[in-house]
């Protein structure tokens, strides 16, 4: 079991600032993210594109965006679960929470936090009748360990700049590469597009367009795909692993069973006051939020963690009397012993 | 008559973060500063001293704060009238607003957005009887051209990093520099205390200690200050300037007789909506608001000045329907003319 004062769902920008407001008021936190990786879209999606409303950032990629949250919350030593979805909360006695991952990972806290975004970003299916019962056993929807295709046969399927970078990145490590589209064109950054058709003029990768996936052979992994191109008779190629990216969609998932008054896919907070949701003690800030003039955008999830977790404060010691001080005038104290502090005024004779 | 969309009394962060989201809606912002540069605090109080909690800035000076808030807006071409302070609000007829500073100034709009954290620092002043009559004639509280000084005789009263940075500086500058202060000891920056010790050793700045100006001397213009020093007569000296530098206090000043709604000090905004005041059509954003739960941060200054643009914009184009658009993907078109955006993916045939 896992245990931590505040327990964040979702490890996006929202998330990782709330580490370290957090610990400004020495609680503790712990992330759960379905993604591999912290950083949530910014990472997932578009790391390499400029976001320009970041307050103070006239241009920031996202990808350096959650390397500058994860900086300024390493000293607050957060915990992370990653790769595992939030699927059950269950509310003990003692009016703590535990809340268990689809791994089946516990965690404890007396305040959890969802900074789910717009939800658990769940990968896009090609509709093949079989294609369930081959999921880990050949089939993957997303790369998370590249070594895991060394030396084997890979077929890609997709049309976008997941399918393009990892096909490219991919004719390093495995013994062959195949990249299946339905259509001749690709969308993507102009660089993967050339790449990938110098790859395929040197012959290493196998392009097959326009075409699609329609089956896939095998006993208990796979073996084979059999592809359907137009104008010609359906055929086999024989692969080790069968990896479609169609993209990802953001489902609110799980989390939509805790009981939580949801309104249009998002979870109804008080904003007058907390952030707080119908259940108290779990707080919904960042995307995965609504009311009354909610926008969407990270800068507002980066308020609405800072107050909420002054609530969580309260929350968590009733007795306990906060008192704010400016980290420029009190510095900052990570868990980890070190300290950042404003170089003090010195005090000294002229004589 | 300056006329404007959103009229923003005060120009530190949350003031100068206006002007970037107010452009994004297509609305044209001009602010109005009692300080002589924009920045309020950060730029004036405390340019050189960290910043710890501004979301993605591990640390940042305030200073440079205030530079990356001016480069992210500058496209929008704000219009500034600094050095004046905000002193009376008139609505018209028309339901837009006129305010006039307290040399005259103008300003009209449909929206005012008070801006003004802890209100307008106002200068701490000795006691000294005949002060008020010499203000703008020899005696000044802030240093805002330092070439007023070139060749006078200078006397400076003040123990902290302003008296001394400023003492340094007009060493280059005036004919003669003093500097009083009604202790030996200094408290700043250990290079600046070092600095006068050196400067004062070579002659070059005249130190009394511990003593105070008790008096000063002239007709329609400041000829010298009375001294006092400990264990000795009261004494003359004969200067151009006297300026006492005891720092800056902040004060609600007139914006408290607007018929707002105070507590604390503060404004009282509705924080379930839009960051309101009682008077429809001004709000209050940053540290000047008050509301349950209230923090005085920078970051939530941040948030306040977002949610208020899409409220004023609903109250200048009451038909107009906004939708908003993410910079990452609609980028960023300033009111001169420049755009800045995204790489576009390319679709592009492999053959």
């Amino acid at each position: 079991m896992i245990e931590t004062d505040i327990l964040i769902i979702g490890a996006g920008p929202t998330g990782l600032f709330t580490v370290f407001e957090a610990g400004l008021l020495k609680l503790r936190c712990h992330l759960i993210d379905a993604l591999a990786q912290p950083g949530g879209q910014c990472s997932e999606i578009y790391p390499k594109k400029p976001i320009y409303d970041i307050p103070a950032y006239p241009e920031i990629l996202a990808g350096d965006l959650t390397e500058k949250l994860l900086e300024q919350g390493k000293q607050f030593q957060p915990g992370f679960t990653l790769g595992e979805r939030a699927e059950t909360i269950d509310k003990q006695d003692d009016g703590t929470f535990i809340v268990t991952t689809n791994k089946g990972t516990k965690h404890k806290a007396p305040v959890v936090a969802i900074a789910g975004g717009l939800g658990s970003f769940e990968p896009r299916k090609p509709k093949i009748d079989n294609l369930a019962q081959f999921e880990d056993n050949g089939v993957e929807y997303m790369i998370k360990e590249p070594e895991l295709y060394r030396d084997k046969d890979v077929v890609i399927a997709g049309g976008g700049d997941s399918a393009l970078d990892w096909s490219i990145f991919l004719t390093d490590v495995a013994k062959s590469v195949t990249l299946i589209h339905r259509r001749n064109e690709f969308r993507g950054a102009l660089d993967s597009v050339e790449k990938v058709q110098e790859l395929k003029n040197l012959g290493k990768i196998n392009l097959i367009t326009p075409a699609e996936v329609k089956g896939i052979l095998g006993d208990d992994k796979v073996t084979g795909v059999v592809v359907e191109q137009k104008d010609k008779e359906p055929f086999i190629i024989d692969t080790d692993h069968f990896i479609p990216l169609f993209g990802l969609a953001p489902k609110l998932g799980p989390i939509g069973n805790w009981g939580l008054e949801i309104e249009k896919n998002a979870i109804k907070v008080d904003n007058s006051l907390d952030y707080q949701t119908n259940i108290p003690g779990i707080y919904a800030i960042g995307d995965v939020n609504t009311y009354p003039g909610k926008l969407k955008l990270i800068l507002c999830g980066f308020h609405e963690a800072t107050l909420m977790c002054q609530s969580a404060y309260k929350r968590i010691f009733p007795d306990k009397k906060y008192v704010m001080k400016y980290t420029t005038v009190g510095g900052v104290e990570g868990f980890d012993g070190t300290k950042k502090e404003a170089p003090k005024a010195v005090v000294k004779a002229i004589n």
